[in-house]
Parts: structure tokens; C-alpha cells; sequence
């Protein structure tokens, strides 16, 4: 049983069947019957709840309120922003009737026609149009402003290749959408909420992140500027984990949203909107685990230390259930989130696979001997490294342990993505070192039709113009016009 | 401007006036471009987080954990058990495209007809049919029972009439979907998460309730019993704030989810349901409410104190303010909810009305002679009575004042209902009574044709057949046919 859970495909073999094996064997999340649509299980779940949390938590303090809206949008709204229509109204589940009737074949029920909409509803990709749609009655001076709203919710978009977390039809996000008086403090917003994401990505997620802005192309449909937080899965490709956009006035002129600002002038209000979404858990597993499976970072596992007994009889079951509650309690006490598995019908080599698998970050174990001489194992996932230690102390010793293991896997990947990030200056270097799975910083001459041809001969993207780093100017790798800077190219998920 | 946000129609005048009143200029929510749907304004979506927060913990304290799964529905899920159809198909919004297209004459976005589902999808209305779709795939021997999993999602009934919070097409719920190996689990089940909702309703909204369980014509479709909590708002009527369904093994049968119970032998799995939503925002609010605005219990006020200085000059402001920054932290250091409203654009008049009408629990208000005299004003929503406190120990003033305050509304809660509800036994005196906004307790002779008469005739339904009370059996008032015991009738919502 215990070989049979560890049976992952590993990453060397096959990247995205060690990923997809994964999320299945330890039990994060399904495929369901509605095709691109997920399960989400209840380990996977409790992951994306202390996302959530923390997120909303971090969002408040930034001055956010949470609120909600429609799921489905008039088909109409859509169409009033020319770019936003161009980017969603391709992929989008339509409902087109509100009523089912009996089959009269004996059929089951089948959609009743006299019961069709006049118009048509979309379910929500996004909620830019119906939430501008109604600011418009929130909005008329600048005392009205900012207003700073977010909203958590399930979006669909009808992807035809999904693959669990990181592309699905339906998928669980926040998306903040306010409201300004002015360009500027718009513009900062957009900024701040980018520092949120990268905060949340590297404080508690472990994953370092590079910040940077889209290019034009990449941008977000309705958008003037597309900021962005890019991440390096392990293997070398980049996936987009968070992204905050200045709309400028595009969707209060669309949706006819205006104020009185302070000088008595009416001008149209200004945008953004940023989101984060289930996305996050797919990154989470590809920037840390391994072949043995999940590696969490202590501040979103749900069980941060799980403790095994290991016994020959009830009696001595019962002596270390007794010594191993005090722990418990101390652990707990100390905001620790612990669970005691004494159930009997698995052994414990069985429960230190399944452990492994899900990923706990530190796992004790206490055997007989251990109860002899107040003593107990300490296994730390990160490493698979195992000590006995005194069982004095022991509580302060996790906590140390659980911090470093934040510390050190944000450290592994950092590393990770350093040994595997490179400068080049030939488009001839780029084509051959792009197989690699690396993030390249290159020239760019700053057009679309660069952009595409790299797009088309190599599969990479510009993942973004990073906001810092090395700013030197230069020339194009492909076509030698000048470059204010290099940009990040990668393929991507 | 005070006046204007206080010229709410009163209770007396039209009841449902005021409460739509009330909704909208306490912000709570507000009607959206779609027909039916709400918007969930940052106001009213804070109070149904707390609720959200403190039913999610005891969920988990009762062993639940959370799940997702999806919103779409294929169309022959509903049809595969018999009585849900009949309940859900009539309306639900149906998902029958998966893109839109330009249209080729030039007038925005139209269905692309090639792109038509082989299946149609229905917007869960709620997710039985594709939650045991999905169990059977997880449960196969009774070691993989119980399953105890809730879902906090959007859920979807075209209904024809809808009033904010109370009745909309889309709404926010929790739906509890476990299963279990013996028919007494599953029924214990559904009693133990009734008394959860019967606590949470009590304990947090202050809203007295009576348990009960409901007759066959008002049970879910698809269910072998409902267990509901029925409350009184203030015009006698009953709303039905909760309700945890035995669905027996129909379900398990319809979806085959078999397993091999403790014997070797296959049998079906059982099956509950229960849930919650944002109607019980809507109950809250016409629970305690008054003329003047919202009164919302302290456990579920999302400000539970606001401050309010009132003053001559920018120096008189610094002082009380200084003075009031102590009273702030040290309430917050007690875990309580403070607003200190210091905006230099309103004055203190408009902030009485505004908090007043937002149902504030407590205020306190600090003027110049406060500050000579070390006193501030203290106002409690509840019974709108002011009174002059020394600062010393206001902290602790208030919050046992809070406490109070919630276990008032509670107690005036429970008179009123105390004080509007009748036994009746003549079905003469029930027609005259039932117009007077009552609960009537009567003798029913058990079968569907005398409630379908009552109902025609008074528009009074059973609500339940009360766990508790009196238990002396009797003569149906319409019949005069033996009954059990009294049953309670009542206007709903």
C-alpha cells in the first residue's frame, strides 16, 4: 500500500504527468463530469481556504472591502468595451433559456422553448462590465472616491485544454475592481496591489517572483498597462501568478461613469482590476514538490505537523497517547496546527508515505524505545531529513524548524531560478538555449511583430519588463534596433 | 440631509415598503441589471461574513470540511431522481453555447450557433445530482464513510418574484452533502446540524426559532424527512431560516453509490443535505429592525462601536481626539469592532442618522464639556437610550453593555413571538386569527388534502411539526379527525 501511494511518475521522466499524478494521488483535486471543470477536493480546498484568507486579510489592510455581483452578464455589456469583448466573448458559457419541461417522448426533461431569454446571459469570465455597470449609480463626485471593492467568486471561461488548478473552465478567484479620481492614484493602486501579490507569493507561498510590467500584446483585454508577478516552475518554465491592470478611463467611458471632481469639471472615473486565482495551488505544487510528492510551505499546510505513534500493544499505545498529548496541546497553544493519527487500521509505514505524499512539513513519530528514553523522531519534508531528539523542548524546537523549512524552500527555489536564468545577446543562442527550460533576458526592440516571430520560431513569450534589475540599453537579438532594456522571456504556462 | 437618509417608510404604513426601504438606503444591497440577481453591497456583504466566518467554525467543530465542486450541471443529472427534477427543473438557467461571435451585421456580439453543447448545462440550483455523481467514484467501502463535506457557493432558481436578500435568482449559500453507512448516522446527522442552525440563529442573530420538521408537501424534493428552524419576523409571518434534509437513500441509488458495509455485504450509502444563505441576511434585518433603521445583535455587527467627536475648532478635534485614540485601542485590545468617524466633511447630526440607520449596536459621543468633565455619551441602538458616562472604565462599560444589547434583542424577540402566538381549535376561529400576523398552533389530521385546503383558503401553511411543546393529541380543526398533536401554521415568506 505504502509503495503503491509513493508511485508517482517522477519529474525527470515526465514533467506535466508527475504534476497531474500529483494532484490526483494526493487527493488536491478531480476532474468532474462537466468537462474542463473541477473537483476541488478537501485537502486542495483547505489550501486555497489559507490562501484566502491571508489574501483577504492583506487586502483589508490595504483599505479593500469585499462585495458581490451578478454571476451572469446582459450578452450587451459586453460588447461596450471594443477590446474587452475581442478578449473574453470567444470563450464564454452562454445561457439562452430559464426553464426545463418534461420531455414529451418520455425523454427525461429537455429545454423548453417558449422559456427563452430575450436577451442573452453570460456566465462571467470577469467582472470589469456588470461591476462598471453599476458604479455608475455609486459614482458622481469625487467624494464618492476611490472606491476600493474586491469580490470573491467562481469565473468561467471555456479553455479548450484544461489541466487541474492552472487552466480550468470554471476556477474559484478575487478580483479587486476600484474606482479613482484621478490617473495617478490609480496608476499607484495598480502598483500596490502587484507589492501585495509578490508579498503574498514569496512570503507565504515561498515562491520568488519577478515583477515587471506586459507587454502590449500580453496585456489584459480592456487594459492600458498590465502589471504582472512571474514565477519559475521547476521546470524552467514561467507561469503568470498574479496580475493587476490600470484600465485608465476605457471602462467609465464605456459604461458612461463620470464625477464632479474637486474643480467642478466632470471627467469619466479611473480603473483597475487585479486578481489571483486557484491558479496559485497548481503553483504551489510545481514550485516545490518532488518525487515523493507535495512540498508545502509551513504557512499555507494545512497540518503543519502530523505525530505517528508507532506500538506493539493497547498499553503502549496508551503511554505514548498520554506523553504525545501535552505535546500536542503545547503545539496547538503555539498556533501550530497538529493532527495526532493514532487510527488503527493503518500502519505506520503506510501513514509516513501518505504524509510524504501530502506533503506535512514536520512529521514526529514516537516508538517504544523513544518512550524509554523521552526521546522522538523528527522527519522535516523539505529535506526528508530525520534526528531523535529529547522530548523536552521539543515544541519550540518545531516551531524553529517550521520557519526555517519556509526559509529554505523560498531559498531552493530562489536558487533554483538564479542557476537557471541567463543573459543572451543572439536570437541564434536564444533558439538553442530556450530547450534548456530557462528564463532569458534579452534585447527587444519593443514591436508586436518581434514579439510574434519569437512567439511563433521558439514557443517563448515576453513573460515581462521587469521593474528592476539590470537597465541597460542595447539592441535587438533579433532584428539589432535599440532596446531601452532586456526583457524576460520564457515559455510558459 | 439627516432627515432625508431617515425617511424610511415605517413598519405600521407597509411593511414590505419599509423593508425594501431599509435595504437600499442602509446599503445593504440593491437590485442589478439582471433580472432577479442582487447586488451585494460592501455593507451587507460584511455581515454575511461574520455569519459566513462563524457557521464555517462550527461546521468544523462538528467534523465538516469544505469542498468545491462544479457550478455547471449536466441536464440528465436532474433527471435522475425523480421527485428532485419535479422540484428544480421548472427554474434553473440553461447553459446551452460556449461562445459568442461578431456579429456579421455589425451589431455587437451574437451566440455562435457551431458552437452548441451536444449536452445542455444547468446552473446548479443546488448540487445533489453532481456531488453523488461525484461520490461514487470515492466510496466503496464503509472505511471510506462518513463523508462530511460542505460547499459555500452561488446557487441559481429563476424565481418569478424576487425581493432582495430574501428571494433572488442567484444566491450565496453553504450546502452540507454527507454520507454515511447506517440510516441512523445519516438521521442523527441531519438533527445535529439542525441544532447548529438552531444555536447559530439564536446564539448570534438573536432570533428565537422553533424547530420542527416539515410535512411531506413542504419537504425537498428528494428528501425522506426536512428538519427546518422557523422564525416569526415582526409581522407575525414565519421565514424559514434553515433546513437539513434526510435524503435516505435516494440519492445513493440514483447515482449508484454502493459500498461494503462492516458484513461484506453491498449496500446504498445515505445521504443528507443542509443549508443556509444569504436570506438569513434578509431575516435579520426584519427580525429586530426598527422605524429608524437596521439593529443588528453585536456578534454579527460589522462596526460594533462608533465614535463620533463633536467639536468647535481644529484644536477642540486634536484634544478629543487624543482622548478617544486610548478608548480605541484598548476596546479593539478587547476584540471589539470600532469605527472612531473623525471625517471633517459631515457633521455629528448626519453620523447619528447614518449609524443609527446602519444599526450600529453602540455610540459614543464626545464633545467639549465631555473633555472638561472626562465623560462621553453612550447610545445603544436597541432601545435608542442615551445616557453620560465617566471615561473611567467605559471599555469595560461597553462591553458588557454589548452583551446586553444582544441578549435584549434576543428576549424582545422572544415576547413578541411569545406574545403572537395562539392555540386555536376551531378552523373558524383560525381563518379570523391567521389575518392578525399570528403563529397558530392547531390540530391537523395529518394528510395533504387538509393542508392544501388551509393553504388555499387562509394562505397559511404548515411551517413545521414542532419537535418540542405540547404533545397532547386532539381533532383536526378542518376535519375532525383524530391528530397527534398541534402543528404550527403561519403566513411565509
Amino acid at each position: 500500500m505504502a509503495k503503491e501511494l509513493k508511485e508517482l511518475t517522477s519529474r525527470s521522466e515526465n514533467y506535466s504527468g508527475w504534476y497531474q499524478d500529483l494532484v490526483i494521488k494526493a487527493e488536491l483535486a478531480e476532474n468532474s463530469a462537466v468537462r474542463g471543470c473541477m473537483v476541488i477536493k478537501p485537502y486542495g480546498y483547505a489550501i486555497w481556504e489559507k490562501m484566502q484568507r491571508i489574501l483577504d486579510d492583506m487586502f483589508k489592510e490595504t483599505g479593500h472591502v469585499n462585495a458581490y455581483f451578478p454571476l451572469l452578464i446582459p450578452k450587451s455589456f459586453l460588447s461596450k468595451e471594443a477590446q474587452h469583448v475581442e478578449g473574453f466573448a470567444k470563450e464564454c458559457a452562454v445561457v439562452t433559456h430559464y426553464r426545463l419541461k418534461n420531455d414529451p417522448n418520455g425523454g427525461g426533461v429537455v429545454v423548453d422553448p417558449a422559456a427563452k431569454l430575450d436577451e442573452e446571459l453570460i456566465i462571467r469570465p470577469t467582472s470589469e462590465t456588470i461591476i462598471w455597470n453599476t458604479y455608475r449609480n455609486w459614482i458622481h463626485s469625487y467624494r464618492d472616491l476611490p472606491i476600493l471593492i474586491n469580490q470573491w467568486a467562481n469565473v468561467m471561461r471555456w479553455e479548450m485544454r484544461t489541466r487541474l488548478f492552472l487552466r480550468t473552465a470554471e476556477f474559484l478567484w478575487q478580483e479587486g475592481h476600484t474606482a479613482h479620481a484621478t490617473r495617478e492614484e490609480a496608476e499607484a493602486e495598480t502598483v500596490k496591489m502587484q507589492e501585495v501579490y509578490a508579498v503574498f507569493a514569496e512570503k507565504y507561498m515561498a515562491m520568488p517572483v519577478i515583477k515587471g510590467i506586459k507587454s502590449e500584446s500580453e496585456r489584459f483585454a480592456g487594459a492600458e498597462n498590465t502589471y504582472t508577478i512571474e514565477a519559475m516552475m521547476q521546470d524552467g518554465k514561467a507561469l503568470q501568478a498574479g496580475t493587476t491592470h490600470f484600465l485608465g478611463q476605457n471602462f467609465g467611458k464605456a459604461f458612461d461613469v463620470t464625477f464632479i471632481d474637486r474643480e467642478g469639471k466632470t471627467d469619466y472615473a479611473w480603473a483597475t482590476s487585479w486578481g489571483v486565482s486557484t491558479r496559485l495551488v497548481g503553483a504551489l505544487i510545481m514550485c516545490h514538490s518532488d518525487d515523493n510528492g507535495l512540498v508545502l510551505p509551513p504557512l499555507l499546510a494545512p497540518i503543519q505537523v502530523v505525530i505517528i505513534p508507532i506500538y506493539r500493544s493497547v498499553e503502549q499505545l496508551e503511554q505514548i497517547g498520554e506523553k504525545i498529548s501535552g505535546i500536542v496541546s503545547r503545539l496547538k497553544a503555539m498556533g501550530i496546527s497538529v493532527k495526532y493519527d493514532d487510527a488503527d487500521n493503518k500502519k505506520p509505514g503506510w501513514k509516513f508515505a501518505e504524509y510524504e505524499l501530502k506533503g506535512v512539513p514536520v512529521r514526529l513519530a514516537m516508538g517504544g524505545r523513544d518512550l524509554e528514553n523521552n526521546t522522538i523522531e523528527v522527519m522535516r519534508r523539505d529535506k526528508l531529513e530525520k534526528e531523535t531528539r529529547a522530548c523536552d523542548g521539543i515544541e519550540e524546537y518545531v516551531r524553529d524548524l517550521l520557519g526555517d523549512i519556509q526559509r529554505n524552500i523560498y531559498r531552493k527555489a530562489y536558487d533554483f531560478r538564479a542557476s537557471h536564468t541567463v543573459s543572451v545577446d543572439t536570437y541564434e543562442e536564444f533558439k538553442e538555449r530556450i530547450e534548456e527550460g530557462l528564463f532569458i533576458m534579452a534585447h527587444w526592440d519593443g514591436t508586436a511583430e518581434t514579439e510574434e516571430r519569437i512567439k511563433n520560431e521558439t514557443k517563448a513569450t515576453i513573460r515581462c519588463i521587469p521593474l528592476e534589475g539590470d537597465e541597460t540599453p542595447g539592441n535587438c537579438m533579433v532584428t539589432g534596433k535599440t532596446s531601452a532594456r532586456r526583457v524576460l522571456f520564457a515559455r510558459a504556462y
